[in-house]
């Protein structure tokens, strides 16, 4: 028996459990030459598919209603007739919520058990640590002895980014925003300074206190009046990769800030936004790089393992109310 | 006798002749050991001497009261002692505004009489069109087919910068103050469209009908609300050109404008500040691909030649009235 969650209605602002629907079906599985089954072990649930639920334009097309939902996966190859994969890989990709799915094996990564945790290709060693990885040094380009701003520090992508930037000699900041976050920021994940935007009065004077050599690299997680308060510190040929815009995604009007042209000409700045499925050419380099990383200790994180296929909504909705402690993973 | 021009007074709002004052020196100049002696032939007076006239902090710092102004000038080496330079030779550079003056050589580039008029090394081969030769192509990087929007399109970088385009196979659509300029973007310069922003209601839905297929490259002269138009209109992996801010340089206060970073990140876009001096090294390649096309008459530029050393001030004036067609020079 194979089951599916659909999106049954859109949400309007909370999700609920009444907007997916479960649906089985009793009818065997065949595979055609080229193709593999697939049974699934981890599933992997985002704040960002709050977007994809609702119908708003955006760079990936939103879900569509009465059809399964994907996100980042870990499925076990249970029958294959395609000669990349054999029986008993594992693999990564944007798969179904399925409990057993087909696939041609397009997009999807094989994944080495012996090397991390199976959960871990689904974090620090899939999209988040990708995003961290290609996003800093892809767009960052950064150089042992500048100073990089991280925002959204303390989340998934952001105390990922920090890490790295401390790996590759960087002086890091972060702005988070619970002054338990900062002490994280600082005793976890070993980032030189951290800012409380919450309690912080004067964010420019802030920054150019904790960056007394001004910013080189920004990894922008949240932009608004935080990234403001970054653009008056940023040095000549500063970095900036918008990788998130979350503090005005839920605007209803559209959101207004400083102009940042003039920032970028006076420093010959560049900013630019990020999407890791750009650079699906990087991946295995990144990996790489990740996993030996990963397996010196130098890199750290932490997950929130949910175990059942029926509980992948409710894992999901508690995303919203901070339930999780780093990535949000459901065990099948 | 060598005549000088100082800074005598900070302009407040429009430059007046009393901002300025002549000087002259009797004494004979000598030259040391890898020294050359250059006499003025051609200075160039531009609108972005004003800003550093002021004592704002810019990207180059501003002008030294009761120093000498200088500018793009054309020279020929009256006497040399450095062997990369012989008398007789022309040489592009910035230089003091002097009647004579000596120089190390350093930043100072032949020029060749034979090619081109000495005066078009002020304009097309000079700064003008490198700054839109590099900042089309190393920012840009267009390829054939794509469309490019140029704002500021009827000034002395835009121009050339739509010409490029059109030698590039781009599609050029070029915004400007006038139906006159207008006209003239079409039948002087080439390019396929122009937008009068100055009787267009709405500029978004004017940008999405001239641009049918999209924005790929945005040459950016101006920020502002034309540049938040041209964003609702951008492309994936859209890049845009920070080359001036011309239309909030002026403002008192800080100007406001939409959030860019969520149409970045939308688009995986880059936006990227452009100033031409850190673009040295492409200078060579640049100027060849400019006098090419110069020669085979695929570029065409306007000028305005004032004569008399005396009449720098005036001429540089004269620019806030628009009394220039194209790039103001005076001959000495």
């Amino acid at each position: 028996m194979i089951q599916t969650i659909l999106l049954k209605n859109r949400p309007v602002g909370r999700p609920a459990v009444s907007d997916f629907e479960f649906v089985k079906d009793e009818s065997d599985i065949s595979i055609n030459d080229g193709e593999i089954l697939l049974e699934t072990t981890y599933v992997s649930v985002d704040p960002y598919l709050r977007g994809r639920m609702s119908d708003a334009k955006s760079y990936v097309p939103p879900f569509e209603l009465n059809k399964p939902i994907h996100s980042g996966v870990i499925a076990k190859v249970i029958a294959s007739k395609n000669e990349s994969f054999a029986e008993g890989d594992f693999v990564s990709g944007m798969l179904d919520w399925k409990t057993q799915q087909v696939s041609t094996g397009e997009g999807l990564l094989k994944v080495d058990k012996s090397k991390a945790p199976l959960s871990a290709y689904l974090g620090i060693l899939g999209m988040t640590g990708l995003t961290a990885y290609l996003g800093l040094t892809e767009i960052g380009k950064p150089k042992a002895g500048e100073t990089l701003v991280v925002s959204g520090a303390a989340g998934a992508v952001g105390s990922v980014v920090g890490q790295i930037g401390k790996i590759l000699g960087l002086n890091v900041i972060g702005i988070a925003g619970t002054d338990e976050k900062v002490e994280m920021l600082k005793s976890k994940f070993g980032f030189d300074a951290g800012i409380n935007y919450n309690t912080t009065e004067n964010m420019t004077a802030a920054i150019a206190e904790a960056a007394p050599n001004g910013v080189d690299v920004y990894f922008d997680n949240v932009g608004g009046p935080i990234s403001d308060a970054v653009l008056f510190n940023i040095n000549k040929f500063a970095r900036i990769i918008i990788c998130g815009a979350i503090s005005v995604y839920n605007n209803t009007e559209l959101p207004k800030s400083i102009s940042v042209q003039p920032f970028l000409v006076k420093n010959s700045a560049l900013m630019q936004g990020f999407i890791v499925s750009n650079y699906a050419d990087k991946f295995p380099e990144a990996m790489k790089e990740l996993s030996t990383w990963l397996a010196q200790d130098k890199l750290t994180y932490t997950e929130t393992i949910v175990e059942g296929f029926e509980n992948i909504p409710t894992a999901f909705i508690d995303l919203f109310d901070g339930k999780n402690k780093g990535k949000m993973i459901v065990k099948i």
